[in-house]
């Protein structure tokens, strides 16, 4: 043993792949055949406490090793770093990433980079938090206010929300708070699930699951549209009967359509009464999406998992193109980036209801939707967390959902941690599943 | 020898890196110390007639690995393909790779993943292009028009611009062709010179550099700033000394400001006359760009060598954002996108100055605004190539420039080839060059 302060040591990757395609789960009017991927990091310390930083990018498949050398290319930026510096101020990594010139020139702050930048930082946060012993929920809930403000990258926002309005919000966002964290322990955070509504499904397994969400304490299904207008009125119509006229009904195109169709299509489905309309064109297109708000009042307009960086959102909202912000916890530049966007969300007044499901996605964000609740918003009115069934059995601390709500995860760290058993055998192409399977293909072929 | 038609028979990819950041070429006030990189790609097929396709993204050093193996990841969509089809319809290629439904979530259509799918949609038109014996510029202006609108996917903004005006604007476009052609090469066509102005420069060095390009005969030259104001006014007036009232002269932020930070550093360097302010802010903020450019006028507003795709140019040309589109030949998905974004500058009016430097970018784009001048917008009026005096030497068929104008290329092709020599030296971190150099560094460690 030495006095040598800890350092991070090493920068494990993981190209993790699961068959979902197989069953059409995860089947969309633009992503016909998903193979539900992670590109996964593990941060190890020489500080011989056994615990490590977790943290990946979700993808659909193709492309996972190129999400997986991103993050590789990060390694220089870790390695060696003080574990108790980094915990103390995960921000100066992310600042360090974000401002690093010739990486910025594959971005900049968006796609592949951009995203394991974001793997990266939640994996520092999740290694800080296990190192608090807390959830990370309730680390950023019981936060300094000015600590979080100083994890904020602003450049691009000021115009939309300055240091100081973004301090303001948060002390006030304590008021209250060991109430409402009484109140999440006891009955969690409400969620809804978009399981009944994959487009692969028929209509007997649609009305199935949805009468089984409305028995399972869920007051919101989501639906996936924008295949065949005529599919989606019957599918509409089936859902509608199956859960009657209270529960609410989103629907997601998924980007699927030009500004004329995504109004056209979205009246056409009206009478059903949707709640909301999400994704109904370009990620990029704000404003697209506030002309598509126009013509669909009164259905919400919801985007934003595909939704680059704070910049685009902090125009969504000077628009006025979205009623509803979907924040995904894997696609920004991860937990600092979406502290900005928590806060230009409550500036504006407009509901976050994160994207979840894939890989993992539910276990990261519910702890964004918990400190929002506990500490910004103050409130879970017109709020929901996406729920989707896949893949939980492979997380080491897997979401749980009671009568709609998810419970609060009470093991420290982001939830992001996978079983050392299911790293090896989805590891893509020689973990166990898959030279077998990969095996059998040839064989056949 | 077979009657089987030729097909894609290997997608080789090469890390190509210049040591530039050694000389502060190419310094700025995001881009301290840039190493040009090009993540090159060359098609290869049976066809027995000895021509290749040669396409690549352009980087500034660290991450050219991750793009490389992004171009690696669209090998499957190429292998095998028939080159007669492929390169009668490039645009099939460009639909497919958008199209690709798990590659298309590590975007969409941005960063890493849409340059690389540019890099090799642009490898298809190299090898269309010889197989034509043409210039890429000729090919175009002289192609169908009902072809080109073929070869462009409107998805996303019809809102701004159907494919009936486009084929309206194509054949319009025509009227005159000859005799622009005869104009454009005998004169070529009007460059701008970036060499005085990097921010790495001594003013003594910017001088005899403004003055040298005057005497090149460019009539407009730019600055880099925005890293600090006092050293930006004196070097503006040192450049505005040294050229004169009548020369025009940009200046270029890369990025550096927020919006009001934006409008007040540009109106403290009014009194210098810059003709316009090139990349104030985040590329991204098409509202933060409106913003500014009502609070600098008249000094004009220009941006795009990061602007991701169509849909972003389409929303700053919707809002007013720009006086001046700045199109990029290797950031988008390829020509086939930038023909879209030509026709929605032509449409909305807005003039179109390619950026231009790095690895071989004035190579490709002068064939994008030849093309432009030929068929599309007509005209030559404050338009004008950046031009930057680097690296042209690696390239088999270098820009050639005569009295501040691009003289037209007449090699077949789209002047993407490297001289084999250049490759080998400068692939990373095993060519000639870097392996004598890394030794060397070791060495010295």
């Amino acid at each position: 043993m030495t006095a040598t302060p800890a350092r991070i040591t090493a920068v494990d990757t993981y190209d993790i792949r699961f068959p979902t395609s197989r069953e059409l789960d995860g089947s969309d009017a633009m992503n016909p055949d998903p193979d539900y991927s992670a590109a996964y990091v593990v941060l190890r310390t020489d500080a011989g406490d056994g615990l490590e930083g977790h943290g990946f990018t979700f993808t659909i498949g193709r492309g996972n090793d190129v999400q997986v050398a991103a993050i590789g290319a990060l390694r220089p930026h870790l390695l060696g770093r003080s574990v108790d510096a980094l915990c103390a101020d995960p921000g100066s990594l992310n600042r360090d990433l974000i401002g690093d010139s010739q990486l910025r020139w594959l971005g900049p702050e968006k796609g592949v980079m951009h995203m394991a930048i974001g793997a990266v930082v939640n994996a520092v946060w999740d290694l800080a938090a296990k190192r608090e012993g807390q959830p990370l929920w309730r680390l950023l809930a019981h936060a300094d206010p000015a600590w979080l403000v100083s994890q904020i990258d602003f450049r691009y926002i000021v115009d939309a929300l300055t240091p100081e309005e973004a301090l303001r919000m948060l002390r006030e966002g304590r008021t209250g708070l060991a109430e409402r964290e009484a109140a999440l322990l006891e009955r969690g955070y409400p969620g809804y699930t978009t399981s009944p509504g994959w487009l692969g499904y028929s209509d007997e397994k649609l009305t199935r699951l949805a009468k089984q969400a409305v028995a399972d304490g869920f007051t919101q299904i989501k639906l996936k549209v924008g295949a065949d207008l005529a599919d989606d009125v019957r599918r509409m119509r089936t859902a509608r009967a199956a859960v009657g006229s209270r529960i609410r009904i989103a629907i997601d195109a998924n980007q699927r359509w030009n500004i004329g169709e995504a109004v056209a299509w979205t009246r056409a489905l009206a009478e059903f009464d949707p709640y909301w309309i999400e994704e109904p064109t370009s990620p990029d297109d704000i404003l697209g999406h506030a002309a598509v708000r126009e013509g669909v009042t009164p259905v919400k307009v919801a985007t934003g998992e595909h939704v680059q960086n704070r910049v685009v959102f902090k125009q969504l909202l000077q628009a006025g193109a979205i009623d509803v912000l979907q924040i995904d916890a894997a696609r920004v530049g991860g937990v600092n980036e979406n502290l900005a966007i928590l806060l230009l969300a409550a500036k504006f007044g407009v509901p976050v209801c994160p994207h979840a499901g894939g890989v993992g996605l539910c276990e990261l964000v519910q702890h964004l939707s918990m400190f929002d609740y506990l500490a910004l918003s103050g409130t879970t009115d017109d709020r929901v967390i996406e729920y989707v069934d896949h893949l939980h059995e492979h997380f080491t601390d897997p979401v749980k959902l009671r009568e709609g709500h998810y419970l609060a995860p009470l093991a420290p760290g982001f939830s992001a941690t996978m079983h050392p058993g299911s790293l090896a055998a989805y590891r893509y192409p020689d973990g166990g599943f898959w030279a077998v399977d990969l095996a059998g293909r040839e064989e056949v072929a």
